[in-house]
């Protein structure tokens, strides 16, 4: 079972289309996804108590439904602080939407990203979507489309595919996801889109989908602020005919550990495309005594700016990685750790029990220069571990984000 | 009663130096402290599980004996992550210091703050120990001298000194602080000094200083990352002859009100004062229906990088705070919130219910051009509110940190 180059058309039964709406200017903006038959329906959203109006919506699909059919997603407005105003442009939308696919408004999830605070341009995105559902494709171009609209500041498509067998029948789950800023995922994470053509019951679709969030999306921070806007759907269409998945068993794990290395490929993605980033900061923390423990340790340190710009110097200022453990939260030993970086250019120990091995500055700087680094930290206390996955913190952070309505 | 510029050594008997001692090239680092008479000691360190070897010094003092007489302070090395070695060193600095003072070890009060994970240079540090005896001084220059031999990254020294009048005597309190980066203190803060010449018990002055840094100290934030040597001390030599305070009435409260004015003021001047910062950021939170709410909220979007960054950029771009507030734990009506700037520049509401009010963004962009802007939020449920202070994020923060070790 391996990912492979693949994208939200690959299951059977998808298909997708990104246009140039007219709300961004001379970029794509506006993206379709539908499935030929209805969906078992998973979902899990931003727990940020300041909710977009299109995560109300979806939240009340994957409450009262448990299952979907389309999708319509925009970027350049997020649709959120946008009162009830914001809450009627989204029934407007689906309206819209489901004409144009002969569905019924409830079978049609939203999502946008964007700026806070201003309303949705309506009728652009009304012509939108009925543009879009005339160009519906199942190619692997139009799945790139629809991965390329839901960019922001993103600097690259992040697209994925695995296959794998269930029940002697071929099953696909494809995946695309955004998110380079207002990445701090907490349940959910900025918009992600996973179709599969596997027989699923929508409880067993939830429960592999809120567990591996938790492990993926949830383990990764770009900038501390979580969204209003995050949100995370699995769609299943049933098409790859394999027995259905009802309950724990041989067939859910297969299906859970293809699901699990999508949604870990893209949250990976996710955090090196961070704003400004130039490398991929893993943190690994192993030797705790519990896997909370090893979470919030490993969440603490990607999410310190000190730590962030150390890595973005190539400096191993490591007493900002034992500072960031200290004040996660967690309780551990802290004059026993050990902690050491790795990366294509070698492995180097940096300390331990929490005092320098006397390290080369200069093997460390080379090491932590690559654009893939990671952090291994034992605290030698039982055998749980976590991994985190964050960026550096740059210029171009800053510059990004402080005129980024301009 | 106001503050006027003075230092730790505008109270009776309170003696200062401060020197280049060789751990720093051609600039000040290290500084004493010294009482003529023996102080009642309050004092408050970082809860950073981490703590460096001078924290834990100072803290057995304040838990064992609550009296001292002298403090030495050294920048550029924090003496954190340093194991064994670091709580010796610690016990030869302040046998060097008590040596040429004429006093105990235990009387001695040590204060690290530089980079982590390195030992002390200690012959350096003893040398500049009894330099620094034979320099002592009450004069104001010697105050300064003391307030910049503690500064790392900060631009400008921060002291301060009010007068007031406790059972017809003149009492002052004096103070001065440091921190420009790993700011975001937790009861205490980076490093600060108090001194005062007022009589005040060992239990009021601790009570007065606990419930100070609640509302001073620990309501800003530079970077969301809490130090392993926050250290806040108050030395009380009692020398103003006022009765003792020694429990709540009349009197501790116009203490409790001068105390207030030190400390607010050096809080502030330690965010505008932030690594990199080109702008005090003021939040203020009203209408809240606990004061926990209120400093939750009014914490969290100080701490927001991506408020930060639109600061840095004059953009208004609101909803990243009600986004910010949205995430910070607290519970509040996301339909309900009021928000608005103001500066030197004017006034401006941006949003009412949380939609917005159709502000110029011309004018929003003159007000947040100032260097000291303040957000007023409204959440309209009681009359509790709380202020935090925190600065702008820029390329100069990026820039300190990324090198700030070569």
């Amino acid at each position: 079972m391996e990912v492979y180059n693949g994208g939200v058309t690959s299951p059977q039964g998808f298909l997708a289309a990104g246009i140039c709406a007219g709300i961004k200017k001379n970029r794509k903006d506006m993206a379709m996804l539908k499935s030929t038959v209805p969906c078992t329906l998973a979902g899990t959203f931003t727990s940020n108590l300041v909710k977009a109006s299109p995560v109300v919506w979806d939240q009340e699909i994957v409450r009262q439904y448990g299952s979907a059919q389309a999708c319509v997603m925009n970027s350049g407005v997020a649709n959120a602080c946008t009162g009830q105003q914001g809450d009627a442009y989204c029934l407007e939308t689906a309206k819209a939407a489901a004409d144009a696919l002969g569905l019924q408004p409830e079978q049609v999830l939203l999502a946008s990203t964007g700026v806070i605070g201003r309303q949705l341009p309506i009728e652009t995105i009304c012509n939108g979507a009925r543009t879009l559902s005339g160009m519906l494709s199942d190619t692997r171009e139009a799945a790139s489309d629809a991965a390329e609209a839901i960019m922001t500041t993103d600097t690259k498509k992040k697209e994925v595919a695995v296959a794998f067998e269930l029940s002697g029948k071929k099953v696909t789950i494809g995946g695309m996801t955004k998110g380079a800023g207002m990445i701090h995922p907490n349940m959910g994470t900025m918009l992600c889109f996973l179709t599969t053509d596997a027989a699923i019951s929508a409880k067993m679709a939830q429960k592999a989908l809120l567990s591996c969030v938790k492990d993926s999306f949830n383990m990764i921070s770009v900038d501390g602020d979580e969204s209003t806007n995050d949100t995370c759907v699995l769609l299943a269409n049933g098409l790859a005919a394999n027995e259905e998945i009802t309950q724990e068993g041989a067939d859910y794990e297969v299906f859970y550990a293809a699901l699990e290395l999508v949604t870990k490929n893209l949250a990976r993605r996710m955090a090196a495309d961070g704003e400004g980033a130039h490398a991929l900061f893993e943190v690994k923390v192993t030797g705790a005594s519990t896997k909370e423990q090893a979470i919030t340790l490993a969440k603490s340190v990607i999410e310190s700016n000190l730590v962030k710009t150390a890595i973005a110097g190539h400096d191993a200022n490591w007493g900002r990685i034992i500072g960031a453990m200290g004040y996660s939260g967690a309780k551990f030993d802290p004059q026993k750790v050990d902690l050491a970086f790795e990366s294509k250019a070698g492995f180097v120990q940096i300390a331990r029990n929490s005092v320098s091995t006397g390290y080369s500055e200069e093997e460390a700087t080379k090491i932590l220069s690559e654009n893939e680094i990671t952090a291994i930290i034992d605290i030698h206390e039982g055998d749980q571990e976590a991994t985190a996955w964050g960026c550096d913190l740059t210029y171009e952070y800053i510059s990004i984000n402080a005129d980024y309505r301009s």
